[in-house]
């Protein structure tokens, strides 16, 4: 019952409280001969920091991930790759208000329903701040999968109700990187970061959607029948704090389409098989077709508003939450970096699954 | 790498291709003291199997699964509990004329990259016909989670572009069941069948939406962070054939709400905790809250079509596909007990890895 | 929590009573292409099955496996690949009288005080006859490995207080098929079968050790630190019934010697690197060094005995058990192509493993 | 493949090299409540850390482990709990000259052969430092396993040919505790040490073997037919560093009996149930009975000498090692935590997967 640990052969397992002493993970099965690219490893945590631009909490760690193991001389090893991360900025004194009350739309209540007690500080293991192990680990991932061409890109497509146009081709990291939002949209971007800082104003909190798109994946990656490419992405994306909906390809408005309309076809294109339509979103019965992948991601607005709320303490009794802490209005333009680590997750892992065929 | 399996604790692996001798599963970490109700499993079986309705494929085969192992006289004894269901209508001369050809939208093409070979036979083990003991081990999960108080219920919402209204309450099994496309609002229902059945005279399929609740679920189940309870409901919805979304709670369209209109405030009720609203879906954190459990999920339409189609054959040579075989236009309404199936295989899976911590 | 399966890639999982309609198994990571040799599987079945020789049980079954999945024309396909084994000769009403009485050294009180109750009839999951199901696959695992050259065998090295001089050499197939004990040393055979017969008239039963060893695999197989190569073929031997101990390279008895005698000193061979002597039995900080893998393995005298023993009942009160049922005096014959076969199942799993670092 | 993890439910994933920055690891899984005894724990890595003696090796380290993580106020919370462990004392320059060179009966050549590299400072990953995280993760297991009355003990039986008497009853740790070769026989412990000192003086090495006992487990533990609980507890026994043989209950010398002997016969005493003997060793059918597990080790002797040996380097080349670094000349004394812990970690396990059955 491995229930913090994601991935058959390449496993991350993670660790840590949100005010805790720290964060961090081991990566049992990563592959030897990896070289560990610092400078790539720091740009990704950087993209997910917060304290990154004038949208996101003021909350300022540095997030530098210490390896413990598993590389020797500066490259992989293949033993266990264990790192951590500190918490340097904690003040969970912020927190001892919260000690008894539920946070509506908070994970205090299962937590306490689930094991009988909690740390409260900060949503302890329920904060989001645990993905920073995770795109220490997608970092890692994707150190690998560059060597065989494989590139996962994601970007922020809607924040609330405005909604960028659909992109048919994967955009450039500089593209997604040229705003605070992250949107590669230019004009959707200058409307997003407005409805973020006026909703910041009211002390209101937005949701959205993020895009991505896997180029590069040969045919045959995915395990039918239970563990299908995008069943396991699926899991991996449900798994990132907020996240409420996955789709692939075609995803809810294609069923919407006759079958006529809805089949891509196949071809060839320089020899290789191709569908001159994509609505299968890279995937069929489950297997990678060698097309891109491309999937999208609900995210429900931020739990935790900057405005007076009404709700229970663990006893029952009503009570008032007043606003504290540090807190993003809308998340989706840290998550996208998270969004990718995950993708790299699931396709190193199906990556290497998949030699056991050759 | 445990491919064919689901589940930590009550685990269920399944065997089986379309046109081979069977299909079935073991169950291994059943609970000893089930009682085996063969009306309630043949009940279910008999809602999946074809040739149940005019809107469904003619294949006619009783589906009548021999239990081999882990019960003694009417009970389950905790050992693993096999399963044997025959194939007793194949038919596989239909399929001589696809060997070497992949069919649109199919997993013809992505077998055979995996596995550099394939059954080309009915699409092997890619096709639907492996739900069958999907839907057998669903029933003795349901079983199980009877006694708890535990429900499960999906219907058809939507189909092509057919949509039925959203149900603040789940609907009752009579009410699923009161028309053969399985839609529980009677005037969507009579447009469903009307476009499945034009559908299927112009040679074409149809996609659409099944939407599903759990109602008598305890807080208290799920396992962070990476095997959150709608993680793993997620991973289990979209390892179903043509499932191409999934969503819980407000899903998609809950990311345009606000945060302080998307909350749900907690309050009491006869001493229980509850909330409100339920945009949660009834899973805070990745953990149950003890609101029911609300999800939908998108099918893609069915991909054989009664009408002739380009394609390529193993070689990458043109070629036509002719009509043939015996297909469903719209899968839905026999997907709805799957669905079902695979809700009861999550729910107890959960309840079960619970008990560690009680 | 997967109890009834063996294996991380190559799985398999097992099921069945002694006395119920069929046992069988699912092998999952079955690797594509391998070519079902029928007459090779059936030699297998056929020197564990009860009734072969004059020492062993007469119950009388065939043990013809049925193939459910996963093979298409003669080959694997890579799908699961069940098999179902029908119990054709059981007669529980030989075990009615059983349904109370814990039999000595048995399973009857601990299968009853796991689970609640229990199939009494032959011992149910506990029987041996569940060891069938591990020949079956067992057989297709070494299919496999023959493509690389790589050989399993195993042999009676003592019976009671007979026991055989050590070989220095791995013997052939046919010097352990040459009498009915399975032990390669002729005279030690000779006395081996004279103390089972009269073990056996005097109604009593004996015990013993079988030795084993495996030619032809790669260095590298093994995962430290917990899946040590022994660390898995140890579990994989002590999950055979009545084994009570394992023991590999020097063993036991190496533990009396100094490190200085007892270290294998490497030199080079034909340009491939060896070690002058093998205490280490073919594995160095549970990696195989390419060396041949010998291991030992102590079983326990047959717990059914051929005379009146005082036990007790399920209520606790004073019973006789009185001879009954059909059984071996000494399983050791027919279990030396279990452990045959549960070697090929660790070496099978671990070379598919060592292919992700190729 | 959780090559690095053990456990199902109580699951402990170990990291770190002999002379990397730390070893540490992370128990997922840590059932919440446990109150951390940091007393306890100290006093279970002080029996395993090297310079405790003038019997162990000189490097001195003090072993104080940091808890990262799944503590909060002094007890566990049920989240992940991390914790780290800091080499101090590395002196890798040490081992510069074993670059290229294999030490006999040392995993240098099977890490190169497996992985393409490796780490050689001090065995890196395949030094028994590694069994430092074994021991704290025990120590929070026994800290569990109190609370029910569940004790578990192992001493030295053994050094070289010097055989201690068997004892009937577990000794009490005072015993075990009263010499620096915890041998609970004095006499024996006595001659043990003069030969393990006089062995040093040799520059040679010894090895020996290892019993111990667990009481107070209930009846019921362990999961056939693969997990039975002594082919777990031989597993977690073999994978510690220099084991070559497990035996539980009557084990290799068992063999010789015959089954009218071997057999233990159920009776009642004070209402419970047990038996007379205790050949099983606690258990039958691979399920605890409720009476005293009883097991044995057989440990190599250490693989590192204190004089000259020749061997090979990583070109075939002949090559000559020098005695170096700071080596225990018989590890039994300092293993007997070890085995405890891995026992600790096989009994929790196996009391929280029974807790499904209730």
């Amino acid at each position: 019952m491995p229930a913090n640990t994601f991935g058959e052969v390449f496993r991350l397992t993670t660790f840590g409280e949100s005010h805790g002493p720290a964060i961090g993970g081991i990566i049992d099965g990563c592959p030897p001969g990896i070289h560990i690219d610092n400078e790539f490893i720091i740009s990704m945590m950087r993209r997910r920091r917060p304290g990154q631009s004038h949208l996101s909490t003021p909350r300022n760690e540095e997030d530098i991930p210490e390896i413990l193991s598993g590389v020797f001389e500066g490259v992989t090893t293949g033993t266990p790759l264990a790192f951590v991360i500190r918490n340097s900025d904690q003040r969970s004194g912020d927190y001892d208000k919260l000690k008894d009350v539920y946070r509506p739309s908070h994970a205090d209540f299962t937590y306490e329903a689930k094991y009988g007690l909690r740390d409260h500080r900060g949503g302890g293991r329920s904060s989001a701040r645990e993905t920073a192990a995770r795109v220490f680990a997608g970092a890692i991932a994707m150190l690998f999968l560059q060597r065989f061409g494989i590139n996962i890109r994601a970007w922020v497509s809607a924040v609330g109700t405005v909604e960028a146009p659909e992109l048919n081709e994967i955009p450039s990291l500089e593209m997604v990187e040229s705003n605070a939002v992250r949107c590669p949209h230019p004009a959707s971007a200058e409307l997003m970061q407005q409805i973020i800082l006026e909703s910041g104003k009211a002390g209101d909190t937005l949701g959205g959607i993020i895009s991505a798109g896997i180029s590069g994946l040969p045919a045959g990656l995915g395990a039918p029948v239970f563990d299908k490419f995008h069943a396991e992405l699926g899991k991996a994306m449900l798994s990132i704090n907020a996240v409420k909906g996955f789709e692939y390809g075609s995803g809810f408005a294609g069923t919407r389409l006759p079958g006529s309309q809805h089949n891509d076809r196949f071809a060839t294109e320089n020899g290789k098989i191709v569908t001159t339509t994509n609505h299968s979103g890279g995937i069929q019965g489950g297997i990678t077709n060698g097309m891109e992948v491309r999937f999208r991601l609900a995210f429900k607005p931020v739990a935790t508003l900057m405005q007076q709320q009404k709700t229970i303490t663990s006893k029952g009794e009503e009570a008032t939450l007043s606003p504290g802490g540090r807190h993003d209005v809308c998340v989706l333009p840290r998550a996208v970096v998270i969004v990718e680590a995950m993708a790299a997750l699931v396709c190193t892992d199906h990556f290497l699954r998949q030699k056991m065929y050759q």
